[in-house]
């Protein structure tokens, strides 16, 4: 049985091979740990979210959700592909700026935007504010009247749902004892409603919901919609406004074992617009545009993670321990989150696994565990551990614990890499460190990048 | 009853203070989120544990782990203080030689060093070597040899003693199925030192063990002590070494809560010395030189981090949600380890707690929630938020998640406030960003920093 999924290769010298790149040649042409996107495969992963959502349902809209992963160079490739783009703060507005992305394709989320990243989002002409709560209608209304412009800005309003998809407990979103949205049950959401309507520098176009993460049962999409297409027609009658945009976010998982049953992309799109269109076709409701958010589903599984393996440590009848040269700081799903990865070493990909081992990060922190109990093929010191569907909530969740210089990003195409995230420097971690002069008594010595 | 900790004062105006300082001043002048620190209270447990330890037993050394906070100030605070420093990582060394302190105070660990790492250890004059396994003693011998110098690298040998001490699942380190040490137990220590003794290179001075972290029973260092004095005997039988460093690392624990009984670090750090002393008395074997490297129970409880309060959601009958600024980028602990903070109002610190509310953090990211149901004065949007004993990693944790700058950090004493880590900018977020040509159809636009 082939462990290794399916867009990845295996060259004629047995080495792991990623859209005609050799793995072993990346890391030796830019060092380890190196987190390496699969161009290819992102952008097959967008035309398939657009195809299949088209196929499901007459009017989309695909955005993709930057807190997976963000950069100039993936919002650029964003564009290309004809996607929206969801940002959650205004470093990930201005990274999209920066990257000349359309600021009329963006739509701006977050449970507690500040004043000063509304302000900049206003600012910038952001396509879409997707409003969470009463207190970001009062923020806007203060902030649209001290401009003093003539224009409305277009505005979703948030909603908890009330639906509780199977999975881990951190990445619930729409139930609603949720920071998130205004619910439904209880009329909190109604009433956000009214306010925003009444507010005559915002335009509601419509609504907004999340239900989670890494969600594998598809089902919960079409009760969402079932749950806000009644939630549409209350609205309607109350106050007469009638919905032009639906977002339901993003959640859709990815297959990070063997283990995770789920659908190719392109056609869980599909059933998640088909699912949206039995919903409506029996109402007398006009079709409100249908958007989706994805963002592991689009760049995680073209991610992989490649590391040096050094330090091997054997305890007899006990454990075998892999060491490799990064660990929690480019990856902390694994203690965040339990999440379990497979993995190969790529300079020996054709090998069968020989014994199963646990592969631990470089940190001082025992919690600093890669992976447990893996088989892999007998490893060596100097091996390169290449770890799959890395490519969502790594680099983004990425720290510099223990002071370690966070990894480069290559972004691999036809057999070429280019970096699009440099690697972290030394002097880079201690550029904002100021020593105030009670401290200093001393010059300090010179040090060298090391 | 005072629900502030004891080195916290409440001034005339009902806020909050630290050192002299107004946090409400502070979150003025500096902006939030902001972590700060305490001089006065760092300085404090600093000659604490050089005190207490000096009590309990004869010949002894205090060095900081840095891995809880570091950066260039308190570097030059510790050599102020006459502390050895404890660094795990190339980045951490760095900051150490860029702040000038002297490098043969340094103790270098970790479990998987890189051959760059080691290199830059013996280049830069590193006074011990903390050796975590025979894969390491062999690229020392490598390394010692290309340099052809006549110097010996001091080295103490890390050991698992199989202590596991009633911490979370994450922190224990002294157990046999760890990534770290020799064990002990099996043979595998006894074939290291021999290893150590034989590179020709190397001057073996002791031994190092560091069983866990955010410890409270402190019998567990009376244990460990003794299991190393039967191995120091075991190896002088079989080698004649005699150990002349004994260094128990860190783990002391610090009252994150009310419900954390702990002993203050003076008379902690003197039981300490105590039990050492209690097992080496009625030994014939020369009093070994006892090394601690407290981390978080330096500067842990010296921390308080200041949000300002922006959403505030209440679910009926559910709770009620108050939003801040900040969250688990700039304190992951909480997601990590489910640690449990205790939280006031800085501007209403006076005031008694009215009503039990769950502090949640800005991220697109349900388990970013920093506190769950904590009594509180009522919070009003705008309100300044702080939560203590956040000294400890928390900054050396933080991440950009969401894009967000992490926040500064200032260092107060008698009523001044320094920042020893400037706020991070947008721009430098996207500093590393690099776009491929095939990426970019059209110039970026520019964007202004929001």
């Amino acid at each position: 049985m082939r462990n290794i999924p399916e867009h990845f290769q295996i060259n004629s010298q047995g080495h792991l091979e990623v859209s005609g790149c050799d793995t072993i040649e990346l890391a030796r042409k830019f060092g380890t740990p190196l987190y390496v996107l699969d161009e290819t495969r992102i952008r097959q992963n967008c035309r398939d979210y657009v195809a299949g959502l088209a196929e499901g349902y007459p009017d989309t809209q695909v955005c993709y959700a930057g807190k997976a992963f963000l950069c100039r160079a993936i919002c650029c490739l964003m564009q290309q592909e004809g996607l929206g783009l969801d940002v959650v703060s205004g470093g990930e507005l201005f990274t999209a700026l920066k990257a000349g992305f359309p600021p009329e394709d963006i739509y701006f989320h977050g449970n507690n935007k500040s004043r000063q990243e509304l302000e900049f989002a206003l600012q910038s002409g952001v396509g879409c504010l997707v409003i969470d709560g009463l207190h970001e209608v009062e923020l806007l209304a203060g902030l649209t009247r001290a401009t003093g412009t003539e224009k409305r800005q277009r505005v979703l309003l948030r909603l908890a749902p009330g639906v509780e998809p199977h999975t881990h407990v951190y990445t619930q979103t729409g139930q609603e004892d949720s920071k998130f949205g205004l619910a439904i049950n209880g009329g909190q959401a109604l009433a956000g409603v009214k306010a925003v309507l009444n507010s005559p520098h915002l335009e509601l176009t419509g609504f907004h919901v999340h239900i989670g993460s890494q969600i594998l049962d598809l089902a919960s999409y079409g009760v969402t919609a079932g749950i806000l297409a009644r939630f549409l027609a209350e609205v309607r009658a109350e106050t007469g406004f009638t919905a032009k945009v639906l977002n339901l976010g993003g959640g859709l998982g990815i297959r990070y074992t063997r283990d995770d049953k789920l659908l190719p992309v392109r056609e869980a799109a599909g059933r998640i617009g088909q699912m949206v269109r039995e919903v409506f076709s029996p109402l007398d409701y006009p079709w409100p545009k249908l958007v989706l958010e994805p963002g592991r589903s689009i760049v995680g599984d073209a991610g992989v993670t490649l590391y040096t393996i050094g330090n091997i440590k054997t305890i007899p009848g006990i454990r075998k321990y892999v060491m490799v040269d990064g660990g929690m700081p480019d990856n902390p799903r694994v203690a965040l989150y339990q999440a379990v990865y497979e993995a190969v070493i790529a300079n020996k990909a054709g090998r069968p696994a020989k014994e199963a081992v646990t592969v631990a990060g470089k940190t001082c922190e025992s919690g600093d565990i890669l992976i447990r109990d893996i088989p892999l093929a007998v490893p060596e010191s100097g091996d390169i551990l290449a770890v799959f569907s890395t490519g969502a909530y790594t680099y983004s969740m990425a720290s510099n614990y223990n002071r370690l210089p966070r990894p480069a990003v290559v972004l691999v195409a036809n057999g070429q890499g280019d970096l699009i995230v440099a690697r972290e420097t030394y002097e880079q971690i201690v550029a904002n460190d100021l020593v105030p002069p009670r401290l200093c008594a001393e010059e300090p010595r010179e040090a060298a990048e090391g």
